[in-house]
């Protein structure tokens, strides 16, 4: 099983053999974060930084233990949304950054486009924290390695991705690689908060929640984002959790051993009923955030390897 | 001598010989730190993080500093108060760091009673760096490490706390140490800074600086901290140095070799007079700090051990 | 080749040897950095506290990764410049991280002279990263050693520092280290951005960018400190361009093989053309942040192994 890349920009460039690579070394590394002594020299050397233009405590968390427990050497920036104005200072950040000689970094950014366009001006492996509404790759590997280890296998699932599908880019992600794995994916919300080019992906839509969840292995829920929301339909929390929060009887129409997942952080009571969070029978959501640290170890892991046979080309 | 606990809340849980087993290992540890390499891998390969949900530059270095020269990974995270607006949510992000198998977990928290409902939910060892007006741990055996390496002994000593009493966690944490290890502690402030429920404490209380202070072999002042006073008695700086600042006149009726403490930052010429604090015959200030990153040390290497024995259960 | 110093405030107290010696041990962490594995095990056990008091991001990261990359144990505080509001605070502050035991104190300060201050009451090493209009001897280095490796020599050069001098401790830093090492400096920008004291410099001023850069062998442009000019003539930036930015005409009076500098960030179209700050064969800025860090390497490196023959002493 070969993992043939020199970036983890986002979903769409990976073979499905590139997302199994990761997904099995990873299951390794959820061996290692249980044991006492939870720490590898996989990355001993190596330089690690961290870039977040926009904030998240929790993916920058998981990206930070995962660089120091396989003993790279990490620095985590905290990097302003105001001192990132023009794709000009974006570029100069990119290499002045470069000019240190990282081995792997780690962006997030509000803008669509600014990780790939960040990789092409520096010559060390970049993974993709988040970048717009375009991909969040590390969040639906963690998915991924979550579903597999629950069900038993990654094919042939039928996944519902529920909520504010517009303005997700975990559920790009999500659609792209369970796609590309022969999944069955339906999309679950009010079509307001659906994106615009739905027939491009190649899923099934419902409007009403119960027909959407009927029989599924999966209930994916989204956070209902909205800081995104620019004018157009906003939804009381009230009338949403209503008509689009997963509670025990919405639940009810899915398979009976069907899992909740959530990205975090979640809005009890808007987009999911906290007892269902909380249900140690039904809810993964804590072991997706365990997945998460072992997914982001396995991916600098193989991209640091990929790097020491042959660093990216820097196309100036 | 053995350390029983699987996490440090408070004082008031410590049996005397816990507090001796915290600090006469903290002994061995001021012996490391004063060497030119101050290293050890006592916390090797396991991980730290660091919760500030109150910003503290000085105990969040001590503990960041204490877990690095253990060789522990060590996370600190910075928590916006604002993003932590609920009870729930408090409990969701400590299952999120909880699935990211922390061994470690180092929290202050404006609210009383805080750390300790996070510890329930966890199965790790929890560090109590200050809950609201609660209590203030490693503050208090740091002191009680000091006033030992000073007085040859922690018991048969008297020891005025004084200030503002009521506003602070680290008097009530001093009082229940010092009256474990049974020493005489006398509170001296003016009535309105004194806590309501005084006589459980078992303590003499003094609105007289002069009285409150005869023939005492330790003098401990607080810092005036005007933040947390809302509405009522608000003393001028000036009329509290006047009564309740400690100077040279004041001093002068403790005992001879009597020693003089504050946890910091100080406001110098409000609580304290500037000379009296940098006086190094009389001052242990300095040394408070140096006390402070030895006993966290002392504090996480006797939790890791005996999480490496027993994990701690989570009442879920 | 010997380096004689116990802290790194200032390029003024340097003898040419000093200068010397750190850019010799620079080139060997140039080559470090360069490697696959990029760490040295230099400063295992000691521990770097990094103090800013104003944000740097670059300056910051590259002390932070020097350190890391040498082994220490690095902590990076986040100072607000809020809450040091006067000098006794500043002291106050500089004993308390002394007490935790550092061996380096990496300090930026907004006041010219913070930094000597602060180092006469610490018994560690000081570095000097940058304090109000003074000096910020790093940056002279790496231009040093950038210099130096670009023109195989740091002498007899004929270097034109250009701009905004009057606000640029880089350009003090510059001018003392440059003349230091006997090379012929000229200033060139308008009159109301010349210091005040310029005689005691040794340097030749020239108004005119043509005049100034003819025959240079160094251009060095500094960033139009717009937000430390109070009151007074504040160009425009299309005027300021138009006069004192560098482009391809102005630096055809150069020398042909004439290298061009930036201490960066860079503000594009204001003080430099884009066009000549990304030209290859001509600018040496992505250099310049390469040399940086090796520089920091160096100096740190240095400063340690003196700092265990015989730490500095404390005027207390």
């Amino acid at each position: 099983m070969s993992f043939s890349q020199s970036h983890l920009l986002g979903i769409e460039p990976l073979s499905p053999s590139d997302i199994t690579a990761i997904l099995d070394l990873a299951d390794q590394y959820v061996d290692l974060n249980r044991r006492d002594i939870k720490h590898s020299d996989a990355l001993a050397g190596l330089t690690q930084i961290n870039m977040f233009f926009e904030n998240s405590t929790r993916t920058q968390s998981s990206f930070e233990l995962a660089g120091k427990r396989l003993g790279a050497d990490v620095m985590s920036m905290a990097m302003q949304a105001s001192s990132i104005k023009k794709g000009e200072t974006l570029i100069d950040t990119a290499l002045t950054l470069n000019a240190m000689h990282p081995d792997l970094l780690v962006v997030r950014h509000p803008h669509s486009g600014a990780v790939d366009l960040l990789a092409q001006k520096v010559n060390c492996a970049v993974l993709n924290a988040g970048d717009g509404r375009h991909e969040h790759p590390t969040q639906a590997l963690l998915d991924a390695l979550t579903i597999r280890r629950a069900k038993g296998r990654l094919h042939r699932l039928s996944i519902a991705i529920c909520g504010d599908i517009a303005h997700s880019r975990v559920a790009r992600s999500n659609i792209l690689l369970l796609g590309k794995m022969e999944n069955r994916v339906r999309l679950v919300g009010p079509p307001t908060l659906m994106p615009s080019q739905i027939d491009e992906f190649g899923v099934e839509v419902f409007d009403d929640m119960r027909e959407g969840l009927t029989d599924v292995d999966v209930v994916m829920m989204l956070r209902l984002q909205r800081e995104r929301m620019d004018g157009g339909f906003i939804p009381s929390e009230r009338e949403y959790y209503h008509r689009y929060g997963l509670d025990a009887e919405k639940l009810s129409h899915a398979k009976d051993d069907a899992i909740v997942m959530h990205p975090g952080p979640m809005n009890r009571g808007v987009e999911i009923d906290g007892e269902i969070a909380d249900d140690i029978n039904r809810s993964v959501i804590q072991e997706q955030v365990e997945m998460g640290v072992a997914v982001r170890m396995a991916a600098m892991d193989l991209l640091a390897r990929n790097l020491r046979v042959q660093p990216p080309d820097v196309m100036a």
